[in-house]
């Protein structure tokens, strides 16, 4: 029987289109054509929808890997997944995970679970779609699709769900109207009205739906940030204006699997719960030392960490005031102390933090996903 | 024999103008026209030097403080230091904390050291002085003159200086213009060659010569903000255009104190380092559980925690690279990220941070200082 | 019969609470408890919903005008309208224009129309009002109110009504959902999508329905910046969190007047239409030598002008792209242009410039109104 | 003899790497591999030192132009000069500018002086040199040659010189000081300290110094943005992280010309002065219809504008206190209002308007630098 073998290696980027981590481990033959199947990583940059620094990271790491698999660029997004995030304020190492996965042959299952992962692509999605039920349907199928190829049916076994949809831009907005449709904001931004948090919402609904984690007929485009008792407890999704599919990468862990490697993950009570991350640790596999990470474990197993640092959509911590939500500079600030909530735990900065929306569907009120990839022991 | 009694009384803030939880305190008699020392806390606003919430919020409070002493508004700092310090960004609690100290007879020294508070204003330091030597030295007496008002000796027993230093504005680099003197920078931001960051670091400076950290030797204008191995480990200093004198608070333990309060004090290896933070209720007193502070202790006996969040001069933290230093918005995240490290420790919002400076003779090179004021157990 | 005399006063402003240039007014009985019907101003601060400068000069001045008056600062609403606009980003100087009105006996209607003010109140609106019909329908009828304390009947000759309402604040919104009730934006900023524009156009479209500007037949909670074509050419409006009723201040031509001052105004065609600032000037009766405003006129009859800065709703100025719809600061960038924009034409900067919304009623599509204030000729 | 045949051709661009308007001109035969000489334009982005848009478009202007002339890439330095300023806030539109250079051989010289271009590339500038007089001398240096490469010898004749030269990174100044160097400031910003002035404002005294503007006699490192009595009326100078060299390109007219084109530049007396561009575009040839530029030769004969927008270094235009110097947002609004400026005399937002710094020795102080290009009536 097939089984899949996985490994994420995490290069630090020198500046956007840095591709020269890539070609070192293409050079040392870690990642080939025919194994490498997603890119994840967090670029520098405004975070903003016109981020360029994301769109030339973009643009250059798709140029690298159509070179590498021997395709045009504008082919390469059926070969391997980009999810790219834009903006590392504070304490987060703009860098890039090469995802790979082999299949091999094997006699048998496994004895216990190991990482796995699938990729999908999603239909395209038109502008009207942005943040409403034809977005979340496309991301519910595409999760969905992604789990086949991961080999996984069972939800519990899904530890993350990174997906990227396409936001709104101007033009497109222009390009919708002159259709004679609606669109979801004229708010470019990722305010709390903004056109990027609908579209990171819709997606993060459409896992929970495919996940059923919620039921499909309590969805609809009226409940999309405004029901928050509906999320998804594995979905990290982000949007960009230059995109017109979702991607679908989904991280499990499977008896199918001959990977040195394990995910797991948690959620944080609210904004400042470290334990949350810790968990997140714990739940891979990491081993504790006097109720912190051990010291070695962190530094030799630990593979990589993703997370979410949605704001809350409180202006309470905890029964103090906060000023958060009221910040010009929210979206930023946000993201940033997300990225140090998980830097103060892991002891690192190269930790894949998106975020910075208020209030999300992407975990519970308040609270935000963590997931960590730890290599299993010798 | 006589002996302190020092108590500290945290009130969140409501607006920057909200005095409603010191009349609260003045109500209940916790704080009396003649036991209020100092007044010290975080104002919700820019955090520029013209951040009109710390302005208003330090008209406000001084016309209050006034009132409940019975002087007018403009004598209020003869008898009660403030430290405000503005800008909440992230997960800072706006608050004010009421520093209260009774002097009682005692028959002889106490058996442990306990919490002692001393205070003095320095002479008037014009905008020429800023920044430099004259700040420097008039820094260093006053805090000689603050030991001494708290009955330290030892500088080992200060554990926290807080200064108050006059910045530049506008119209102060005209005054010292027009009279033919130089200042120290045009450039009114806490950016690396800014003002504000010159006053804070020459205060620091001030506070390191009157505990002997550096040797008065070793000072000159040339070394603020160049010899980054001259440093403070116990100064928190911050700087306000409106100012024209420096307020110093000094907090030290002492055996001639009956206060149920004890403080102790750490420094942060790096940006990232929780257990600095940690180290710094390790210091003062508190209990730990399992390597992470008890959690009843959290709730019942930390008092206040003082932190500073002084951004790296470096850009690479632990070997990786962080963007920070070439953030637009570094000064406010840098500020927020010290917020969520100790936050994520304390369990909570109301703490004391100040900071977003890029380096600082406040604490050693990458490192910041965390004082922590805990109640004695019964 | 009864006429009114009208003056229009221009204080520069050192700082947010600074009431020297009112004091001086009063002391040279320029303005008196019994004529001062208005306080219009721009504030030094953030110019976002929770701008301290703004707040700060709020409480000063009502604290400054409630001991001119002799009543208590919390009744000053009652007797004269404040309408202050924060940020005065760019070059647009912190001012407050006195506004004064005696009643003089005449024997007669004056050969010519003359300024003449009136003012009004709302009801309270509360937060789920806000954005909305009832937001709408409140400013219209005291927009009415305010046309008749002016002795104006005819709407052509009206040619500024200045509106301040509230806004929505995280306390509001949360107080209004505590009842049951929704709110029109959880996006607290002046974003496309935040509750301060939406605040600031149903202001604007109450007063297009009190002067017949839109029919009420065609007004809705749906329209409100949603159907551009409705629009008024003589509101101008803002909106702050602290604020519970709203407050109109009408100016307009009469022959019921003895002022010797006129006001006038125009509508830019577009966003960079200096001749639509000309236009204004123009209209109030200014001289013009050689198709620019003369210099002599400018400098001794130009009293004010008022002029809102609504950035575009398109992309495209005159056929070339612009990105200011796309910038994180657009909000602060677009209402310092219309300071540029104002300046350049009248030669100095102390003009009250509002503005800073991505689109609104106020103003046909693209186009911004101008009013101006002149004094006649000897 | 020789004479030049110039042009200037003006392509709004749709993204930072947008090459289609180049590729367009090239396909109609407008510019050809031996006639560009220089692409001068504004690229959208944050228009910091680590703006990704400007490098961006740096590297893609840069390929293209490798492919178009036959040589790779970093070679094109060689060919083409490069004046990418980064940052389009407000209302100016991102494009590239392509001037192209023909030598043709004519009887005799012109009956009038016609447009000449001249460019120079600069010995490459360590970190240490930046800001200081080694910049100067080079940037000297290197306008010298470039008059000569445009046959000007009368700097009464140059009515532009636009500079690029390289600026401070971390990296660089890390490179620095590993040689025992010290650099110019160690902030990165376009702050008044910050590096990107310092090196802007070398350069600018760099082309002072070339035209006799002012004597080398009275420079030195101590003069740069210290004493704003030196100033250069036709230097517009801009500075990039990734640079090792400068870059110039000096602007003229001369009878050795056979161009169609023209060139003027005024000086605006302060930041609102709308008359100096007015100047600007007279100085150029444009005709006047009652005091504005004829709305015909607008649209017909203006070819482009280039313009400067440094924020005056004091808080008062006109007599009236402005709030921009005290701005954390200054550098963006200061570029923008420059913007707003040129473009409502223009009547077009395709204008170029570098700046933001405040003070610069580009132009007097309070003044900016303004050029324009205009056609030749038939």
């Amino acid at each position: 029987m097939k089984a899949q073998r996985v490994e994420v290696f995490v290069c630090p980027s020198a500046t956007p289109a840095d591709t020269s981590g890539l070609q070192a481990l293409a050079d040392a033959g870690k990642i080939k054509p025919d194994t490498l199947v997603a890119l994840v990583g967090k670029t520098e940059g405004t975070g903003a929808h016109d981020d360029w620094g994301r769109v030339w990271a973009d643009v250059a790491l798709r140029e690298w890997t159509g070179k590498f698999l021997g395709v045009p660029a504008d082919e390469v997004a059926k070969h391997v997944i980009f999810v790219l995030s834009g903006g590392c304020p504070g304490v987060i190492t703009p860098h890039i995970a090469a995802v790979t996965r082999e299949w091999i042959e094997v006699p048998d299952l496994g004895s216990d679970k190991r990482l796995v992962v699938g990729r999908a692509g999603s239909d395209p999605m038109p502008p009207e779609e942005v943040g409403r039920m034809g977005q979340i349907r496309k991301v519910a199928t595409a999760t969905q699709a992604a789990m086949d190829d991961a080999g996984l049916s069972d939800p519990k076994d899904v530890h993350l769900v990174m997906v990227k949809v396409p936001g709104l831009t101007t033009a497109s907005i222009k390009d919708a109207e002159s259709r004679g449709k609606t669109v979801v904001s004229h708010d470019l931004t990722f305010g709390p009205e903004g056109a990027g948090v609908y579209a990171n919402d819709a997606a993060a609904l459409g896992v929970a739906m495919a996940l059923g984690e919620v039921p499909e007929a309590l969805l609809s485009d009226a409940v999309v940030r405004r029901n928050w008792d509906l999320y998804s407890e594995v979905a990290m999704t982000s949007s960009g204006g230059e995109k017109r599919h979702g991607e679908v990468v989904v991280f499990g862990n499977s008896n199918a699997s001959r990977s040195n490697l394990r995910i797991g993950h948690a959620v944080t009570r609210d904004f400042i719960d470290a334990d949350g991350v810790r968990n997140a640790l714990r739940s891979a596999g990491l081993h504790f030392t006097d109720g912190l990470p051990d010291e070695k474990d962190l530094a030799s197993r630990l593979v990589h960490v993703f997370a979410k640092s949605v704001i809350p959509g409180s202006d309470q911590i905890r029964g103090q005031r906060i000023t958060l939500l009221d910040d010009a500079d929210a979206y930023q600030i946000g993201k940033a102390l997300g990225g140090m909530l998980v830097a103060s735990v892991t002891g690192r900065t190269t930790n894949y933090v998106s975020g910075g929306e208020r209030n999300s569907h992407q975990g519970p009120p308040g609270g935000n996903i963590v997931a960590a990839v730890v290599r299993t022991e010798a």
